[in-house]
C-alpha cells in the first residue's frame, strides 16, 4: 500500500482512519499516495485553531507576522525541488506550468511578507483619517481594522495545490488569522507536503496553520460567526456552501471563486499585419495550453472582428498544432495531462457540448501523444473552436455559458467597428474573472477597459509598447485584485493589501480626541 | 375606504389589484391608508430601474448626482410637517422620535449630498495608486470602482421608514445605481410619501427610484448577477434572503442588518458619585425609551460591576419612572406606542423570556397611560431587568441571545475589576451593531475599545468631556460605519464615502501606464 498521508490539526501530525482516498499519476496512471480525515476531531481542530492559534498569532504585530511568511518563504525554496517531483507526479504538468503554481505561490507569499513590513508594529490597522461627528472638533469617529477572532477556512480547487494555499494563507496569517487548509483531494499531496516542511521548520505558533486532506463532510458545521471560508471551486459546490446554516444564519463570511468564462478581445481598427493581432494569437495560444488550460483565468472566449475571423482562426491553429502533448518528464512535450480520469471525460464532454453550436477549427484530438499511452494518460490535445460569424455569435449561448476547464477556446467574431457589440457579448459571460483587450491605440484601449471593468475583476491591457513587459492574461500577480462578479463567484482576492480587508472586521470608534490619540 | 396607495415603477404610478393590506394608527387604532402590490409586473419594474434608471444614472457625473441629493433634500424639507403627521399616526411616534426618523434620514442624504460634490466630474473612481508589476515602470495595475450595472433592491424594517430609505438610498444613487424600496407594510405610508414628493418633483431621471408597497414575494426572483440587495430585518428573513438562489447561485450581493444585542458597559474602577455613572445612566434611559425601544441600536444590556449593581439599578428604576408614556400627540409624553399590535405581543413575550431568568428591576406594567386606551394603544412601559450577581450573570443565556424589539433592558452585573469578564460577556452577544463605553481614563477607554472593535460595528465612547458633544450611542452617524458581524448581519452600511463599495465593483487594470494614464 502507497503512504496514508497525514493531517496536521491540534499542532499534531494524526493519520485518519481507513484505507483513504488514492491519489494518482494521471499520466502513468499509478497510485502515489492516499490520504483519509476519517476519525479525526474536527471541532477539537477547529476550537484549537480559533482559541491557541488565533490568540498567538494576534499576539503578534504583523511586522512579525510578516517575517514569519519571510521565513516560510526559504523554507519552501529550499524543498522546491520535491514540489516539482510531486507536481509532474499528480499534477501531470510540464515544469513551466508546475512554476506557475510552485513559484506562483512562494512569489505570492514573499510578496505578503514585503507587505506586511510596512504595516510595522501594530495589531490592528486604521482605516482612514478620523471625522468630525459636530462642529466642535473633540469628538470625532475613527474607523480601525481588527483581525477576526476566527478561522479561515480553505476549501480548494485542484488545479493550484500550491499557489492556492499561498495566495489566500498570506493574507489571513498576516492579518492574525489562524488557517485550516482543505485541499482538493486528486492533488492534495504537494499541499500536505508544503504545510508539512512550514510545520516541522516551526515558524508558526501551534495552531496558526492546519491541513486536513481527504473529505470536506462536517468542515463548514464546525463555522461559527467570527470564522469566514474562502472556496475555489465548481458554481454548484459555491451553492452549498452558500446555502450553508453558518453562512445563512451565523454571517460567516463567504469568499468565493467559480466558474468563469473569460474573454479576449481585439480591438476594432487593427489592419492585417498590426502586432496586436500577432499578440492577442501569441497570448491566446498560450493560456490554452498553460496548465492544460486548467486554469480559472484562462481565455475561453477570444473576441475578433468578423474580417479577422479566418486570418485568426488560421494563425491560431497554426500555433497550436506546434504544441507537443504528452508524458510532462520528456523535454520537448509543452503540454502534460488535464489532473485525472474524471476532468478527462468532463472536457470531452464539454467539447461535444459546445461543438453542438460552433465549428471546429483546430482538433486537439489530431495531437499524437508523446511517450504516453492514450488509453490511460489523460492528455488532451489543444481545440479551438468557432462560431463563423457575427450573427452566428449572438445566437450561440451556450460559448458564453461553458467553461470548459481543459486546452479549449472558442473564436467569436463580432461586426467590424463595433466595439459595443463585442461588448454586449463578452457581457453575456455575466461576470469574469479576467478580460484581456489587444489593440494600439492606447486611448481606445483605456476606454474599453474601463467598460470592462464593471463586470469583470481584472482587465488586462495588452499594447505592442508592453509586449515584453505585460504579465500575461492568466497569470494571477498579487499586486492585482483575483475575483470576478456574478458567475465567478463575486469573490475579491489578493490586490495588495486589500486582500486584508476579508481578514479584518471595519468598527468605527466614536470618541474624544483624547481617547482616540491613544488607539 | 381609506385610501389605496400607489407604487412606483417603470416610472408610473400603478395601484395593485385587490382591497390590500391596512396600516392603522397603533394608538388610535383607526385605518389609515392601504397598500397593494398584487398585480405589477415585477420583470418589467426591475428591467425598466436596471436599464432605463442604471443606464441614465451612470451617464451622470457624481457630481451631477450629488446636486440631485441636494435637490432632493430641499423637496423633503418643504413636506417635513406632513411627515411628522404620517409618523405621528402611523409610528405613534412622538415628536423627538419622529425627529430621529424624518431628521435623520434628510440629514443622511444631505451628508452625502456634500460627499458626493467632492469626488467631481468622474462616471467611476480610482482605487489607491497605481502599483508595478515588474521592474519596468511601464507595466503597472490600477484598480478601479465601477457602478454596478444593476438595481439595488432594499426591504426595509418598519421602525424607520424614512431614515431607512434616505441612509441606503444616497450612497447608492450617488454611486450612479437606481433603486427600489420595499418598506415594511405596517409603517409604508410615509416612504411611500417621501418617494412621490421626490418623484413629483423631477430630480431624478425615470427609473432611478422605485417603490413597491405590500408583499414582497417575488421579487428576490427578480435579482439578476449584478443587482444588490440590502435587507434591514429579522434574522429569519435574513436566512431566507441569503438562501434564495439569486444569491446563492448568481452571486448577488448582499447586505444585511439583522437583531444585535447591544450593550453599555461602564468601565472597572468608576467610584460612587464619578460623572461617568451618571453618563452611563442618562444614556441608558435614553436609549430604552427613544422610538419606544424599537432601534436596531438600542441598548439591550448594561454591564456594571457588581458593587455598583444595587446603584445603577435605583438610579435608572428613578429616570424611568419619570417617562410619561401614552398619546404622542399630547405634549408631556414623551414615550408613544410601539408600531402595532403585533409587536406589542412580541414585546410581551421577549419579556416574559427574559423575565424567567431575571429579576425585574423596574416595571413598565406600572405606568399609566396618558389620554390612551390600554386595550386599543400598543403602549409600552419600560422595564428594567436584571441578573443580580456577577455569576449569575454567566449562567444566563437569555439575556446574551434575545433581543427584545421595545423598551427593555437588562443589567449584567460582572466582576468587580475584571474588565476580562465584561468583554466575555459582552461577547456572549455573537456581534452586535454597537458597544458604548463609560469610563473617565482616556487610555482605559481606548483600550477597552480596541478590544470590543472586532465584535462591533460601532464602539461609542463616552468621557465627560465630550458629554455634551457625543451624539448618543444608538443614533446612526452617516460618518460612521453602521453593521455588525455575526448576530448583527455582517453587512456594512454608511462609513461615509466606504458606502459607495457596496454599489460599485472594484477591478483592477493592468496596462501600459500610456493607457493608465487616459483612465
Amino acid at each position: 500500500m502507497t503512504e496514508l498521508l497525514a493531517n496536521y490539526v491540534c499542532g499534531q501530525w494524526q493519520t485518519g482512519t481507513g484505507a483513504g482516498t488514492p491519489l494518482y499519476d494521471p499520466v502513468l496512471g499509478q497510485e502515489l499516495v492516499r490520504v483519509s480525515s476519517a476519525g479525526l476531531d474536527l471541532a477539537a481542530a477547529f476550537q484549537f485553531a480559533r482559541d491557541t492559534g488565533g490568540a498567538a498569532l494576534r499576539a503578534l504585530t504583523y511586522a512579525q507576522r510578516a517575517a514569519m511568511l519571510g521565513a516560510a518563504v526559504k523554507v519552501l525554496q529550499s524543498h522546491r525541488d520535491a514540489y516539482y517531483d510531486i507536481s509532474v507526479a499528480n499534477s501531470g504538468t510540464v515544469k513551466n506550468d508546475t512554476a506557475v503554481d510552485v513559484d506562483g505561490g512562494i512569489y505570492t507569499l514573499s510578496t505578503y511578507a514585503k507587505l506586511g513590513e510596512s504595516l510595522g508594529d501594530r495589531r490592528w490597522l486604521l482605516d482612514g483619517e478620523a471625522a468630525r461627528l459636530a462642529k466642535d472638533p473633540l469628538f470625532q469617529s475613527q474607523h480601525l481594522l481588527s483581525p477576526t477572532r476566527g478561522v479561515a477556512l480553505f476549501i480548494n480547487a485542484f488545479n493550484f495545490p500550491s499557489w492556492g494555499l499561498w495566495e489566500k494563507a498570506a493574507p489571513a496569517l498576516l492579518s492574525g488569522v489562524p488557517v485550516i487548509i482543505k485541499p482538493a483531494t486528486t492533488t492534495a499531496w504537494l499541499t500536505q507536503r508544503m504545510v508539512q516542511d512550514v510545520v516541522n521548520a516551526g515558524i508558526f505558533p501551534a495552531g496558526a496553520l492546519s491541513v486536513i486532506c481527504g473529505s470536506s463532510a462536517g468542515l463548514m458545521d464546525q463555522l461559527q460567526p467570527f470564522d469566514v471560508v474562502s472556496f475555489t471551486g465548481s458554481a454548484q459546490t459555491a451553492a452549498v456552501i452558500r446555502s450553508h446554516p453558518a453562512v445563512t444564519q451565523h454571517s460567516v463570511r463567504v469568499n468565493i471563486e467559480a466558474d468563469s468564462v473569460n474573454s479576449a478581445l481585439l480591438l476594432p481598427g487593427e489592419a492585417l499585419g498590426s502586432e496586436a493581432i500577432d499578440l492577442l494569437v501569441k497570448e491566446v495560444a498560450r493560456e490554452m495550453t498553460v496548465k492544460s488550460g486548467q486554469k480559472c483565468t484562462a481565455i475561453r472566449r477570444v473576441l475578433v472582428p468578423q474580417s479577422l475571423y479566418n486570418h485568426v482562426a488560421q494563425a491560431l491553429s497554426a500555433r497550436l498544432s506546434k504544441t507537443t502533448v504528452g508524458n510532462p518528464r520528456i523535454e520537448s512535450v509543452r503540454m502534460g495531462s488535464v489532473v485525472n480520469r474524471e476532468q478527462f471525460v468532463t472536457v470531452q464532454q464539454g467539447l461535444a457540448y459546445l461543438q453542438a453550436q460552433t465549428e471546429v477549427l483546430h482538433d486537439g484530438a489530431q495531437h499524437t501523444l508523446v511517450d504516453a499511452d492514450p488509453a490511460v494518460a489523460c492528455c488532451v490535445g489543444p481545440t479551438l473552436l468557432g462560431t463563423r460569424n457575427a450573427s452566428g455569435s449572438d445566437a450561440s449561448d451556450r460559448v458564453h455559458d461553458t467553461e470548459v476547464f481543459g486546452p479549449v477556446a472558442t473564436l467569436v467574431p463580432y461586426r467590424d467597428q463595433d466595439l459595443n457589440h463585442a461588448l454586449q457579448l463578452i457581457r453575456r459571460g455575466q461576470g469574469s474573472l479576467v478580460a484581456s483587450v489587444y489593440g494600439t491605440d492606447h486611448g481606445a484601449l483605456a476606454r474599453a477597459a474601463s467598460e470592462l471593468a464593471d463586470s469583470h475583476g481584472r482587465v488586462h491591457v495588452i499594447s505592442p509598447d508592453v509586449a515584453a513587459l505585460q504579465t500575461g492574461h492568466g497569470n494571477v500577480m498579487p499586486q492585482s485584485l483575483h475575483g470576478g462578479p456574478g458567475r465567478a463567484g463575486g469573490g475579491e482576492e489578493l490586490g495588495g493589501l486589500r486582500a486584508l480587508g476579508f481578514y479584518h472586521r471595519r468598527s468605527a470608534v466614536q470618541a474624544s480626541t483624547q481617547v482616540l490619540s491613544q488607539l
